[in-house]
């Protein structure tokens, strides 16, 4: 099992990072690339066509403004591709890249996050191997019972 | 394998039909239910903690409005969720259940995808169902090659 | 009487202390919680139940992003429930959080304040215990007179 | 007890006629009036600082556009006002009279429901009042069970 | 000849000074106040029923978030009222006091003018008075030449 | 005294006709013309710099969607220019008509109405001349008493 | 001199068929295609590589949603790209569309013109190819003067 | 071949020195120009008409705000004109300028590119002069491959 985290530019890293991070915490093989759909637009189409060649199973894309990576990824790889749109510094309040990575057309599905959303975006590709692999799907299990511990831990914390 | 297409509403389901009848083309096993958030909320809370046990390995859910049902699910649920923003009569120009599906907290990630979108909702359970399984994935690229088959087709008619 | 303030995160509280504090200033029993949707759901699921049976008359929510606290809540309990959209570190511009708590389906409804606006919360329940008690509704009064006299005071200031 | 409707224009009603209808069906008192606060200002002054003293309980008010009617009601009554707002012909998609009625400034709340939410807007006008009386709360408790069976039925009829 | 600069709030003094500073800049009289639609609407009433037996022509009215100020003081006088959209701390971006006072029904406008635009709000009341005055008008003639020399200026500056 | 009623196109009469007949209501010559900023823009120029010779004293100007006219031609002359943002067909909602009206740098007002709002740049247009001029301020004070005796009319049907 | 005309799917044609028209009357040679970024990403690669080797001088674009083709044929031609948002079906309001080829980032401009604006991409095509072509500019100052006689002429009948 | 860089405001060329910059890259003349629609209409006029007889081949203008002078610009010459949507410091997140620049009229085309695109306005400046002149053109094409190796350095980077 192995997910590709790609981005389109080294100033979305500090964003992806997280999706990097979930990853490594849940003993996933990742292969992290630049990909810039704009700028190197062969090596994302040699990417998307191989990648499922290559042993991956699941890609993260990340971008900002008219966030174009996402979606064009996903119109040549046959594997599902999470979206995460990254509020960029010229971005319209992020709007732009939201739009650009959520609003695909009818065949071409991006499972988009929220703005900014990496972690997420990391979780959610550990759940998409995780639906088939009863092991991982327990650690899931385990990462949302830690969520709900540190929350009625804060609770706690508030009436002592 | 099997997936559960799940709403907020009757009144949901001429959109997320076509969630449905994807599914069917790929021969994927689904299970349909009416699970509203704001109605019937033990429904909610027993559908989704046992999901996993009962079989199904990704989620469906579309809502409209403060569309809360795709985020309650995964809040509750290991499982993959796709959440579909339906625009309901009421509703903001669609922008309230994008945003209330897509911007999910830190821990509780939501695939969505775009306004009306559940046929892509359909296309991204069966992608996640492909990333581990070769066959289905091979039906997957077969059926992005009849995407552009019937565009190159639509293309030649106009310059005839 | 009785009020309730909870909030989906520790990091929602510089915000919903404005709603702890006019309840003090006004002697209303309060009592305060951590309750988070996406990661305590069955906290979310028994605090909501149980409300009313334990003495609380009126309930403050407050959340951000997409923000299912207080339509959630609302989905259970009989009481009256007012809701605070919070403008989160990654929300967009707080449309998210305002959307997201505003939009109730019918059948559901949540007060919703403005943006931020936990004061305006705590008055609000305030002002739903005064509507059947005539001293607490008094005190109403004597608040908005205190409210006119500042505004008359900055005036003055201005005028000489 | 009794609930005051009050809308900005006889082209409200048939928006507004939705809490209307939901209080006679809980058996509540109501007095419907047409205040402009743009066209019978001294109206609007004499209803609001008077609704109190004649024996109104909670006061719902719905206007479109910029709609300043629920704000300025609530800035004279010291009684909970609820805001509904009313998409009018000429509004910008509804934004106008969400934003008018929603930002109100600290001290003086008024708890907005959904665009042309004027069903849950008497439904809240209930639960207001029940809750500080039990017999009221019991109804609600029923009222709920009811759009539960509701779901539970439509979703039956999905499956056979 | 007289001008009345009032606002919701002291807190809207920063932007509405630039009002007070063209009106003076052109020698007109000026009374400064501030009238809170929410906190003080006696107060309200009183000055919008009274200006212009009181010998004001023209009223400029600033205001943030829900900003009722304008519009209300525009439905009971008959003076022409400039509205001033102010963005205040909680503002969802300004949108919130644009349309609460751009949005007026039919029947009682507001010239509005740009966010924080309290500058052009006081030419345009300058303009209102010179649109019958001979005099100011030259004045105004004489403004927009000095204007125009401003950026001839400038550019001069760029090209040696 | 005489208003000018420009329009970009012949296609915004409809809404601009709504300004017409209020000046005729109230007895104000009219002058009405197609001026299109951006097909002819020495009309604009001409119309602009002269309509203050031309014994005009105040300019309403609708256009949609980029909506130059109303600021150019305020750009050009003394006189108050009150703009109407015209929902054209291909518009975003109207959004670029009002933010294209609205948004006037410092130093060049446009009195902005609501979008649509033709009927109260008449009435602000009336409010302009009215300013400084009793007998039509009466006309105007009894103007409003009427559109407060038709919605005190409504109410009254309502009650009865 | 020649332009090609690319959209995204043949349900674009209606819209795009204005800027076809436009080249034909400017007697512009056009080779008119589909294009599906998402669909057909090897023909968009094909197409976009070797254009400016086929005689080709400018490139018109368009698509709806999360429109990537503009975007894309720029980021491999050297030629300038003309993007033309279609506001598609599902559509937010034609927002997707529009930001989704207007925020390009530094390194790949994309002309972005109005929604729906393929009339105005067939001219700027003609003004691109007349910025070094005399007679074609002359045909385009003829063009320009059309258009005025054309409102002038309106504004005639009006004061007739 | 020579561009022109014009701007409503000597507060823009921050932004807009990014367009000045890239045209001296590739060697191409550029003139200058502070041209206020509003505060220099002469100018603006007298600019837009001679333009092409004085040798410019491409027009570049920046505006924030309600930013009139790209389209002012286009509506006088007949030249192609690239507008520049700056991000003013009391915009409303730049919608305001984005949307006075890019929803021209039909006739009258603006090439937009991104709020703050200045270097993007530069370089599809150089592309159109380019279209009809290979030299220039095989130095885009040289541009673009720096661009392409610029990522697949950066790429190469993170992953040594």
């Amino acid at each position: 099992m192995k997910v590709a985290v790609v981005m389109g530019s080294i100033s979305d890293m500090p964003v992806m990072q997280q999706a990097i991070d979930v990853l490594k915490e849940f003993g996933i093989e990742t292969l992290v690339d630049i990909v810039s759909a704009h700028r190197t637009p062969e090596k994302l189409v040699d990417f998307s066509n191989n990648a499922h060649k290559n042993g991956i199973n699941v890609i993260i894309a990340g971008a900002g403004g008219a966030a174009h990576l996402p979606g064009m990824v996903a119109s040549m790889s046959p594997l599902p591709v999470i979206g995460v749109p990254v509020k960029s510094s010229n971005s319209i309040d992020g709007w732009d890249s939201v739009l650009s990575i959520l609003q695909m057309p009818g065949g071409v599905p991006v499972a988009t996050v929220a703005l900014n959303g990496a972690k997420n975006a990391g979780l959610l590709a550990v759940q998409i191997l995780a639906s088939q692999n009863a092991a991982l799907l327990e650690k899931m299990i385990q990462y949302k019972l830690g969520l709900k511990e540190a929350v009625l831990k804060a609770a706690e914390g508030l009436n002592n």
